[in-house]
């Protein structure tokens, strides 16, 4: 995978929390994933198809997290996740993909967007199935830590 | 969402299993899915992007009756949802997508697809975020019920 496909996706994620949720999302290092596990409590899942390439972008919230930003975005909190936080997970899903499209897109990678799905259940495995390479996005905030899985294949 | 879209899958799904599986899996009444979730232990998802439309399709299994679909296929037996279970979901997600898309094109929509990513996790939710109508197909094997979500947005 091209490498130039990270970035829009990290800057995307960053800037979608710290201007819908005031969360400073600290970006870890980029990851090539190798058979580890990737885990969450709610993952928003969206598909990539472009004129070489498609892919599919997976960000996955442990509950304590993805609580923190739903109280800080709707200035209410929620008790567990139910539909309003899964409403949310998915529209972060697609303001982080259509950022990261508009990224690509001026560097002259052209994407359409599929529908994002949201899947919830503790403790969850989220895997791309594809013969390209997974990159895991690790970001830091104040309540632990969540994930980021993009995979692209040309 | 226009409801030719909903046969292709159904018909993908019946030959897929029918064929590599020597499973004969009987399609239950779709259903337009209103609040009640869908669960399952291992799920396929791919999104699909045409020229005016997008779509998602999320394939949910129990966990029997993904055992014993694998079983019938690979010739081996899997104590649990495992990496080689997981692959056969992905393999089974886009074959199922793919026969549907084919069946799509000769109705004049085309699409492209995204590449497949697989959940697991016990009793998971799967729900997709859109406005668009979402189709509940549930299909009756020997081992269980399973499900097929359709999603569709113009």
């Amino acid at each position: 995978m091209n490498v130039e496909f990270v970035n829009p996706v990290l800057i995307s994620i960053v800037n979608v929390l710290s201007t819908m949720a005031k969360v400073d999302a600290k970006p870890g290092r980029p990851a090539v994933k190798q058979g580890e596990v990737s885990r969450g409590d709610v993952t928003g899942i969206i598909g990539m198809t472009g004129d070489k390439i498609r892919g599919s972008i997976a960000i996955s919230f442990p509950e304590a997290v993805i609580l923190d930003i739903a109280k800080r975005m709707l200035n209410e909190e929620s008790a567990g996740i139910d539909a309003t936080v899964t409403d949310l997970v998915g529209e972060i899903t697609n303001m982080v993909s259509g950022g990261a499209k508009k990224l690509l897109g001026d560097k002259g990678y052209d994407f359409d967007m599929a529908l994002p799905t949201v899947v919830s259940g503790k403790n969850h495995v989220v895997d791309h199935k594809s013969r390209g390479v997974k990159i895991v996005l690790p970001f830091a905030v104040d309540k632990g830590v969540f994930f980021v899985e993009i995979c692209f294949e040309s």
